[in-house]
């Protein structure tokens, strides 16, 4: 039975994962993957290694032929895949955990990957410790992959889960999360949901084959939800979650955005709380699947690159089946989502672009309306993200348009019209 | 990039999850992936395939050179070894779903592979959909894992769910979940344990490279369990499922068993209701992850199955890491269990046996204790298995020797005596 062949690895960041990283290896012979540099940006910092492993010029790793593997798990995007860029046409496997570096160089990604035929591995770029890249490339091939729909934010569901469960404003939770190390010092990237959009670009690519812009999904973060959305959620027995989600319409095509969501209590993305991730995969044969763990910190990013690491010894690759070997799929724009939305003054509100109001509620600080609205009208569209508006969607928030002439014709029928 | 190689297969058992497997195949050109022939018991039944690809003769399949994956579902655990053994011996790759037959001849499996050098991949015979097997093998190898905890059997889940929502007695949810299709007609092999155990046995090996036979590991099913038990659970805002369980002891020991267990509402366990499967895995970089998806099922089984026919085309086999290249971890016999009995007389219960009774109670017709207990006054021994007990684990069962020694002597100085 082959136990794999060597790897030598160069390194680029030696901050908690990197460090971490670095101790296992260490404690895990059997694995026959050593670290010989590291390529760090402060020569000065004190480090808890041999200094002789350390340098701060990258060419000593990227151009040493004996280095194999580069794993970077830095934070600049820019740098981060020029490393990787010059590594792999070097000859080297490459594992990074650049979630935002990823998003923004997929197609560039993919090409050096066809043209060098090495493997490219992140695991750890999205939901961390939980295995969700390779379990889609493996596992949900074949099925029919109805939909996939995740917290993939950490920082942003330990926030929701606090305002939820200690009715405090959105502010305050910010505030906790960052005291607990869950939210950045800036949390902006996180709670305006460009972590999660990132992250939902890299499993668009596995799930789908699709490989998106980051300006074509529609998104935003939790910025602007109130206590008084909150409450509103747990009337209706439901939990407001930020939802990255993915659907197969009728037509084949796509639908995909990252938009706050009320979750309904028994539905598996409400047992996500705190600083947790959760994946559901709902697919033809194998019905709704779970993953839940941890999606942020240094030891389970550090475990998903150590298991990149592991996969690298048999030469495990990515095979972008869905890309290449089907027709891939492409992201649709036309469906209807059905939206709950918040709001100080109704002039704020582009009433004539909704196809229906079904619900509205004036209390003494604020509005809210439940309707039905087409993509186009909030994809590209600024005006429910500015005038302190919160929108978030209803449960099961996709329409299509077979679905919602039906739903006319019956309202016709009962008004008497037709 | 590699496509991966062509694969033509021969099938052994046409029956739901075969017949599932050749429809998907069917439809799913791109995988390259071709069933040859079909071998079958009983030529005259009728099948939804041409009758050409059927024969009765299993060396069509095993002697045809061409063929070079044997993917067996049948049901009988003999013949499906021999299977299994003649096709690597003839150089061809394996991929099985019969439980049994693997638990029962794990060394001759393992032995077959070291041999060969062939791939024999089984990921329908645990948990079907839920892709437990590879991330074992390829997650939590060089993690400290500390611990698996799953529910691995949806039969007698759907039964004890049904006992618990309803308010019904065993014998009643055994016939509901019979006629659901939930529980076979001889309900024996999952109701007393036989199915998880089997199961148990497979997941022991890809997670710590322990090869037990079926009798050495200590084991139950839920044929004891009462309405009554069902009642204090509730009372103590619990629930009671089957639980198959393995955790690292502080020798590096593992205490394996699979046992009814009372579980906490917030316990990840507790959100697997019904026929489905959950899986929680403990480790040290990675924290508690959990998997939850269907574990049988025609659909649910075909689909891993079918997974592993993708693996099989870049050469995947599972390198039993923790077997062949760390210290394999050995089961351990030396921990105390707290576990409540119900029971009809005091006299049944051997209560020398206990460390200590912490609670007791006599209903009319039932009495009740709590107290702690070694393991080897359980393991091998009947009593508990008779009589009308019904046996239980406590929510964190496992005790071992320097806690019992802490416990004991903090309640010696209570009562004054040190």
């Amino acid at each position: 039975m082959s136990t794999g062949k060597e790897l030598k690895i160069g390194l680029f960041g030696f901050g908690v994962v990197g460090e971490g990283l670095y101790r296992v290896l260490h404690q895990t012979p059997s694995l026959k993957a050593t670290i010989k540099k590291v390529c760090i940006k402060d020569a000065t910092k004190k480090r808890n290694a041999p200094a002789e492993l350390f340098t701060t010029n990258k060419e000593d790793l990227l151009f040493d032929p004996e280095i194999n593997v580069i794993v970077e798990v830095i934070n600049e995007s820019q740098p981060a895949f020029e490393i990787i860029q010059t590594a792999m046409l070097q000859g080297k496997a490459v594992v990074s955990a650049s979630k935002k570096m990823i998003a923004e160089h997929l197609p560039e990604i993919l090409e050096l990957q066809q043209k060098t035929g090495l493997p490219f591995l992140c695991e750890a770029s999205a939901c961390a410790s939980i295995p969700v890249i390779r379990n889609l490339e493996e596992y949900y091939d074949n099925d029919l992959l109805h939909a996939i729909k995740a917290i993939v934010n950490g920082s942003t569901n330990y926030i929701l889960t606090k305002m939820f469960e200690e009715n405090i404003r959105f502010q305050d939770a910010v505030l906790q999360a960052q005291q607990l190390g869950f939210a950045e010092a800036d949390p902006k990237l996180d709670v305006e949901g460009f972590d999660a959009l990132f992250k939902w670009i890299i499993l668009l690519n596995h799930a789908y084959g699709i490989v998106a812009n980051p300006n074509e999904i529609l998104f935003s973060g939790i910025q602007q939800i109130q206590l008084s959305d909150a409450l509103v959620a747990k009337e209706k027995q439901q939990e407001i979650k930020l939802v990255a989600q993915a659907t197969k319409l009728r037509d084949g095509g796509i639908a995909a955005f990252v938009l706050p969501q009320f979750v309904k209590k028994e539905d598996h993305l409400a047992f996500v709380k705190n600083e947790y991730n959760g994946v559901v995969i709902e697919s033809g044969f194998s019905d709704k699947q779970f993953f839940y763990g941890k999606g942020a910190g240094s030891f389970p990013t550090a475990s998903a690159v150590l298991s990149d690491i592991a996969a690298l010894r048999y030469d495990y690759r990515y095979e972008y089946k869905k890309r290449y070997q089907h027709q891939p799929n492409v992201l649709s724009n036309d469906y209807y989502l059905k939206v709950y939305l918040s709001f100080e003054e109704w002039d704020h509100i582009p009433k004539e672009n909704f196809e229906w109001i079904e619900e509205w509620h004036a209390h003494e600080t604020r509005k809210y309306l439940i309707g039905v609205i087409h993509v186009s009208h909030l994809k590209d569209k600024t005006w429910w993200k500015e005038q302190n508006i919160s929108l978030i969607l209803a449960p099961q928030p996709i329409i299509e348009e077979v679905e919602l002439k039906k739903i006319q014709k019956k309202s016709l029928e009962l008004a008497g019209v037709s």
